[in-house]
């Protein structure tokens, strides 16, 4: 028995996310499915994020156990014979029983794109937000300094999560205007539920200058989700990267 | 009665090409029943390119008459609230009844994209060929240089095409190499059957150098189609636009 770690890219727009459901099309079913069609094994995957429908990523990370005579490093060659144009295993390799995708995560990346043009949105519509309204930027950059560091982020964690401890670390928290894209690319431990489009929601809010930057103190303190900005879209988010402790 | 030009942008993927046809889902079907749900008429529209099975525009133009008392400039914006995500009215105007979109047109100018990496290639599998061979792009720039000016373009033209003459005029024809992409912006008077997907084939081959530009010479006076390289996926064509005298 082996136990391989994989990096995937996909394009999350034809599917209900990334975990399993019982008759929805998701990315972890068709992986699933692809490795038992290379190699008739029925395994089950882990993933560094269980992304949403119609979420992308650049860096899922994933990983299985197989008994399978592949070589891991060939893994990632064999397996993209058998998956559908829209997921790509990027690279695969031998890891020890104990990785796990998500609980040996130091830090995962997230970005979350907006068009910012009328023209070509049609080339954009399941890869970014479009938005065209004119926006405050660098009251957004302030906000995006404000949000780092530690905090208790209930207020932008989407109701009805079970979790019950919303502290989390943003390490980074950057938003970039180029050209006709602005992107928020943001760092942490880890994420809450709906987080990262909440916190981008919130940063429109304060680029129209409906809320100020200094308005986040006050919303994070209330620990409330109604104090913070809408949900985004999920085609403008993307799984960036995944770092882990290097073995 | 008035006549209305447009320049409209659209996503191919989804549709069988421009032309409205017999159970199959054309941008020009979706843009009369569009107008149809807008004002309760029925209009036939012309364009300037009849653009292939999964082909792009970002400039297609097309002009139709109408009694509507909708003012000229209002009917992007109008005809855009009936019209689905992957169709974009970018202008509209209103232009004399003599105006025909083909017959009218200068120049047509179409782009040929091609992305060249593996990573982010799920992205752009609609929206560009994805090719990360190997390719001399000096010797494919001379090629271009070739092609310009006036030749007789059948061995570029696919096979069954009713035209009877296949002379053309390549104003310009140029290949960059811009980052992660290279791209053909090719300029004529006209366009033949296929021409720029079996010029970009054509390109391709000589890239790997299995021809030489100067083949081209022998190719082109040959006038057979088999001689050429293969007709490359529509998913990389772009309609970029199309040139008029003033009016």
């Amino acid at each position: 028995m082996q136990r391989i770690k994989m990096i995937v890219e996909y394009d999350g727009s034809a599917y209900h996310g990334f975990q399993r459901q019982i008759n929805a099309h998701t990315i972890q079913a068709e992986i699933e499915q692809s490795i038992y069609n290379l190699n008739g094994e029925r395994v089950s995957i882990t993933a560094a994020g269980r992304t949403d429908a119609g979420v992308h990523a650049l860096g899922q990370v994933i990983a299985f156990n197989t008994g399978s005579s592949i070589p891991p490093e060939r893994w990632a060659m064999a397996l993209n014979t058998k998956l559908p144009d829209d997921i790509r295993i990027l690279a695969s390799q031998a890891v020890t029983a104990d990785f796990h995708p998500r609980y040996s995560a130091l830090k995962k990346k997230y970005s979350y794109l907006i068009y910012r043009q009328k023209q070509g949105a049609v080339f954009y519509r399941r890869y970014a937000l479009v938005n065209t309204e004119v926006l405050a930027l660098e009251e957004m950059q302030r906000a995006c300094s404000i949000l780092e560091g530690t905090h208790d982020f209930r207020a932008f964690c989407a109701s009805g999560s079970p979790v019950t401890n919303w502290r989390r670390t943003i390490s980074s928290c950057v938003l970039l205007q180029q050209g006709i894209f602005m992107r928020l690319d943001i760092e942490a431990d880890g994420f809450l539920y709906n987080m990262i489009r909440i916190i981008m929601g919130t940063l429109l809010e304060i680029g129209r200058q409906k809320m100020s930057a200094d308005n986040l103190h006050s919303i994070l303190a209330s620990r409330d989700r109604a104090k913070a900005g809408p949900t985004l879209a999920p085609q403008g988010l993307y799984l960036h990267s995944v770092d882990y402790p290097s073995y």
